[in-house]
Order: structure tokens, then C-alpha cells, then sequence
């Protein structure tokens, strides 16, 4: 029997899913299981998206341009000029959802040993984007404490090698929901030209601010367009993240002549997905705001429950839909799969995802929980309770 | 400003693809070009898909399991039992497209540096998959005096390495159109069996068998379960390259949990795509016999034509909807940018692939085109007539 790649038996399992046999047990035996584990919003997807769907007109439906719709990334255009991002259609390479854009990028932008500096905890399938393009991460240190801002330059410094050739940030931040300032932005810009390094930016939560606080993008960063790599995504924009559609995008000519060549390899980006997305640009204003609402409102139930509960920290998030609350356990993966498999409060239980699985760094994160506030008030509110109620019987309880 | 990766600049650019600016051109100066260069097929995608997604019935278009739909997995299990392939779900990962069914076996099946033996000419995007992987593409000749056939034994076993770890073959054949006969896959059987290696099989055009031959699968190869890794795709056989849904399916249940941890990482294939996809197995079918009906002119068209010019050689292709041709001239490159730069007859003209970025040797196939036949009869013969008149005036033309 032929042996598997070492890339194959490296690759990490996704901590999000692996412990969904737990909860697919604990639903057989008709437990009722609140799911905060996964970033699949409920929001429904909006009209005039699903409407271009069940009125598309092709009657072949054909390979899209390598590069996406050029109708789609002309209508984009704007979309981008209303966040204060100026691009023209060539400085966009539509891909299969962010995950194919980072991997595009990763190909093209750094040889096999290369290393990219990634502030941890971090979205956990950056990993799964490395291992294929042979690329090491290297996860420095950001705090609960500091409600997970960036860390210090000297943190970056310290890391730094001949073989370093980029820096990624998600902004809005997965897991912890941080939103990135203008002025850390700015040190990151320094930083990536002092040591001449791309700077990748995963910001498919933009969307996604509270509190008024506006969103910066790297894109805005002057003197920095041959370093920046945006990755976006409609997933969760349009709560469509089954469209698989998100783009690449970079002012840098040589950059982005390389990724296509890599899109050309893959034909091209799904067709459906483009004109659902397309549509999905004209979504009306109040769709943002009611979704900003709604968000704002779960956001709070989550940090005010937790930072109710005795020996628990949870940081304000001011963007995205996560938070990494900090609990007294003694490991999260242990929790989050005894919540699963023995406990139950009137037949309910709680799903999250433990934190460990968004740190590269072995024993981080073992008693903090990534907590997705994608479902309702009322049952983030019954789920808080459970949390609450789990926590007072957890035989691995430490404080 | 940094630097673009080795493999960003080992990415062959698609040649397919590289003439599309000059018949943009030609196009531009009023002329007509007869594409002849690419695979999308002119053939309508089937009303039952396409009414699946005008009834497309979810109000958030979500992620669908990595694996694929499980609905959809379960009744694939018909459409292969059809066709001899007896499978569970649970051997099928949906894809997006073949393209990422290959990306994900080379991935984990192959490590860097490892090699790939492949009969040429072959599909050029194979070589766009093995660059990301690492992977050397080891190609040894078919020629087109035997109409493609498979090479002999010998010549697998003189470049067999300890690096060697899989066999690659496409079948029917693009870009030769050459169908392997079950004493052909027998031979490769063997020698899987014999050097502990894997069987890639791309069969995405399974449906297009013609002169009452049937198609014998890798899958139907007694004793090779472990070895053989079969991708597929919808595009060619609902005429429904758009969707950019396929599958990877394998019997090898440590492969198979290899390869879910890659689609894990991307996340999802798309959903509208599977829902037309799933709708499509019960295209009914009379839909099939008039494709196969309707190719088999079209073959009939280009191979006679071709072999009626003088200095001109084109086998006749049992599958698949292309056809390698030998043509009495000095580069195909030259040849078919002069096509559209430099020729016209009528203010028309015609677009085909040269067949030199099908070989990897360097040197090989300088006097052979591929021919995708998938234009009207009408349409076809006036190419062919085009291509004639055309080799009567070519500077270069060598007998």
C-alpha cells in the first residue's frame, strides 16, 4: 500500500470539527446542543442575491473569465471606493472563498522553509494553507489580557529571520474578534518595509465593527502596494458562505500576473457563486445596520454573561462575531468535549470550540474557549446559562 | 519590494490560454475566430439542474459538510454503480471541480521532490497541480503513429525511480482523445501492484466513449483498491464547467481521511453548485445518446477533413471531444498565433491550442495541434476548410 505524504499525515485536523462526532452523539440520545463552535452565521442571506439565483438565465453554464466576472469585478469597484479602497478591476483575482485567495498568495508569494509571523491565537486553517505550500508560521504572543491587541514591535523583531518573507493579520481578528487601529496598522507598515515583507490581511469581517469604531484597512496604507495582500471573502458579508466566493487583492502587478497563473491552473471561480455575488452588491443599507444590531446585542450578552460568571475574562470584541473568553479549566479541549459527552442541563448542553486549536503555540489557549455568537439573543442567553451551569460542575475546574 | 516565490515563477502559464489576447485582437479588428481552442462545450446544461437552482429553496446559503452533501454523495452511489463502480459515500470527497481532486492527491499523496509518470501529451493544468506540490511530472512518450496508445511497459520502467510514487493517466484522453482499453489498465494494474504505487485516474469524460466502446474505469481494477484514486467532475458531462463541482473518490480509507483534512482547511465545495449537481443524475437519457450522437459527427468532421489535407495526420479519437493532429509545420505556437494575427480568409479565422504545451520535453509536439470539437457540424466544417486554406499560404509550412 502506497504511503501518505508527510504534508498529508502534518496537516492538522480542523478544531472546529473534530469535535463534532461528540456532538453528533449527544444529539442521538436527543440532547439539544447550542452550537457557538462554528462561524456560520444564521442571518439570512439577502434577497436580491438569492434572487439572481432563481432567476439566472444561462442556459450553458460555462467557465467564468480565470480572474472572475469582469462584470462582477467592475461592480466591485465601488463596493471598495465606499471603504476608502481604491483598485481597479485587474488589481482583483476573484477565488473560491478567502481560503483559495491565502493559498494563492502563500504559492506565490513564499518558497517552501519560508516562514510568515502570525500573531496567535489565529483563524486555525492558516495552518491548513501552509503545510501545502511547505511554509512555516510563526505565532508570536498576543494577550487576553490586552483583549488580544497586537503585540509589540520588539515581539515581531525578535522573530525575524532571513527566511521571515511576511506578516498576516486577520482584521477583524478570528478568533479573538480584536479590531486592528490605524495606528497598529501603521507599525505593521513599518515593519514591512524595514524588512522588505509582504504584508497579508484577512479582513472578511470588515463589515463587522461596533461602536461605532470605523474599520482601516491595509489597503490604506500609503507606500505599502507592492506588500499588501488583501483577502476577502462574501461569506460572511452576505451571511453566503456557501456562494465559495471571495477574491485576492494587490496593487502589485508582478504579484498578481503569478496568481493568475495559479487561477488559470484551477479554470476558474464558481459560476452561480459570481452572479449571487454580484447581485449581492446592491443589498440594501438596513441590511448592515439590522445585522450591526443584531451582532452588537449578541456581543454584549456573551462578554456580560462570562464576565459574570466567577474565575471567567472575556475582552470586549469590537469587531467580528467571536470571542475567546478565558475560564477555570484545565484544558478546553476537555471541556468542550465534556460538555458534549457528560453534561446536560434539562437535556441542553453547549457547544464551543476550544482555544488551544487557534494557538500553534503547544499549551496556549488551554483554558480559554472560542465562543461564535451566531445564534439568537434568547438562546445565546439559555447557552450562557448552560455555560454557567457547567462550570459549577466541571470536575477539571481549577479555581 | 519583495520577491515573487520559485514557484510563482515555475507556474507554466496555461497555453490554452496564452493566445487569448491575439484573437481578442483578431476580434477586435472584426474578424471571426472559430474557437477550436478551448473545452466548453456549446452543449445546453441539463433543465433539471438548471431548474434546481431557479427553485433553489434555503434562505441562508450556508456551508455544506467539507465532505460534500450528503444527500448528493448517496445518490452518486447510482450514478457509479451504472457504470460498474461499486462505492460508498464515504469513498467520495466532493470537490471544487477535478482541478482541487487532483490538488488534494498530489498533496497527500506526494511529497516534495517526488515524481509522477504521466504518458504525453497530457492535460497541461496537471503540471500547474504539481508545482504548488512540489511534484515532478516524469512524462514518457505516446505517439500519435499508434494514435496515442499507451506507451510500452519498458518505457514506465526505464524512468521509475525510488521517488517515484504514482501513475497519472487520463482516459478518455485530453488532449489526444485516445480511450484505454481494459488490457491497457490491466498493464498499469500491474505495475502499481509491482512498484507500490498510486493510480491517479482523471475520467471527467467518461461519457464520451463513441463507436459503441465501453468505458473500463481504474475503479474496476481487481486488488488496486489501495491504490487507485480516481477524480471526476461534473463539467463535461452536464456541459456545466460553471458549477466547479467534481470528486475525489478512493477505496483507501487512510487516504480518503488524509484528503478530508484539506477539504476541511478550504471548508466547503460550493453549495449551488452541488444542488444543481445533485438535480443533474437524473438528467434523463436521451440527453446523453443525442451528445454522443452529436460528437460523434462532429469527430467524424474534424478527422476526416484533417486527413484529407495534404502533409496532415489525425487519428481517430474514440472519447473525449479533442483530437491531436499533425500538421505539415514548422511550430504550432507560430502556427496558431499567425492564425490569428496574420490569416484570414473571408474575414475569418480559426483558434486552436498548440500542442507543444501538452508535452513536457521540450522540443515535442512543434508540428501538432489539439482540436476541441465542440462547435456546430456547420461550424466545424467551415474551421476545417479555414485550417486548409490557411496551411496553403503558411510561411512556415515545411513539406
Amino acid at each position: 500500500m502506497p504511503k501518505i505524504s508527510q504534508k498529508g499525515i502534518t496537516m492538522p485536523a480542523s478544531p472546529i470539527r473534530k469535535l463534532v462526532p461528540f456532538s453528533d452523539e449527544a444529539k442521538k440520545k436527543g440532547r439539544k446542543v447550542y452550537h457557538l463552535n462554528i462561524g456560520q452565521p444564521d442571518i439570512e442571506t439577502p434577497k436580491v442575491a438569492l434572487d439572481a439565483i432563481h432567476h439566472y438565465k444561462e442556459d450553458v453554464v460555462a467557465y467564468s473569465h480565470s480572474a472572475g466576472n469582469i462584470t462582477y469585478r467592475e461592480k466591485m469597484i465601488g463596493y471598495y471606493k465606499k471603504q476608502n479602497i481604491n483598485i481597479t478591476a485587474n488589481d482583483i483575482i476573484v477565488t473560491t472563498g478567502a481560503s483559495e485567495a491565502i493559498m494563492f498568495a502563500m504559492q506565490a508569494c513564499l518558497n517552501p522553509g519560508d516562514e510568515i509571523i502570525i500573531p496567535e491565537p489565529f483563524y486555525a486553517n492558516y495552518i491548513g494553507f501552509a503545510v501545502p505550500a511547505g511554509v512555516t508560521i510563526t505565532p508570536i504572543p498576543s494577550s487576553i489580557e490586552s483583549g488580544f491587541a497586537l503585540p509589540p514591535v520588539a515581539e515581531f523583531e525578535k522573530v525575524i529571520t532571513p527566511n521571515t518573507k511576511a506578516i498576516m493579520i486577520c482584521n477583524p481578528n478570528n478568533p479573538t474578534g480584536y479590531l486592528y487601529s490605524k495606528d497598529e496598522l501603521m507599525i505593521l507598515r513599518d515593519l514591512a518595509l524595514k524588512y522588505d515583507l509582504y504584508l497579508f490581511a484577512d479582513e472578511v469581517y470588515r463589515e463587522f465593527c461596533y461602536d461605532g469604531i470605523h474599520h482601516f484597512s491595509v489597503m490604506e496604507l500609503a507606500g505599502l502596494e507592492n506588500n499588501v495582500v488583501l483577502f476577502d471573502s462574501v461569506s460572511k458579508r452576505y451571511s453566503a458562505c456557501g456562494f465559495r466566493i471571495g477574491c485576492v487583492i494587490s496593487k502589485n502587478k508582478e504579484l498578481m500576473a503569478t496568481i493568475m497563473k495559479f487561477a488559470q491552473a484551477r479554470l476558474s471561480p464558481p459560476s452561480f457563486g459570481q452572479v449571487a455575488a454580484e447581485a449581492a452588491l446592491d443589498t440594501p443599507e438596513e441590511y448592515f445596520s439590522k445585522v450591526l444590531e443584531e451582532y452588537t446585542q449578541r456581543r454584549n450578552v456573551i462578554v456580560s454573561s462570562i464576565n459574570n460568571m466567577k474565575g471567567c475574562l472575556c475582552p470586549n470584541p469590537k469587531g467580528a462575531f467571536y470571542a475567546v473568553a478565558r475560564l477555570p479549566i484545565d484544558s478546553s479541549d476537555r471541556f468542550c468535549r465534556w460538555l458534549l459527552e457528560d453534561f446536560e442541563y434539562e437535556n441542553e448542553t453547549v457547544m464551543m470550540a476550544p482555544a488551544s486549536g487557534f494557538y500553534s503555540t503547544k499549551g496556549s489557549g488551554e483554558n480559554e474557549v472560542r465562543i461564535s455568537y451566531v445564534l439568537k439573543v434568547e438562546d445565546l442567553k439559555r447557552a450562557m446559562f448552560l455555560l454557567e451551569q457547567a462550570l459549577k460542575v466541571y470536575p477539571g475546574r481549577t479555581i
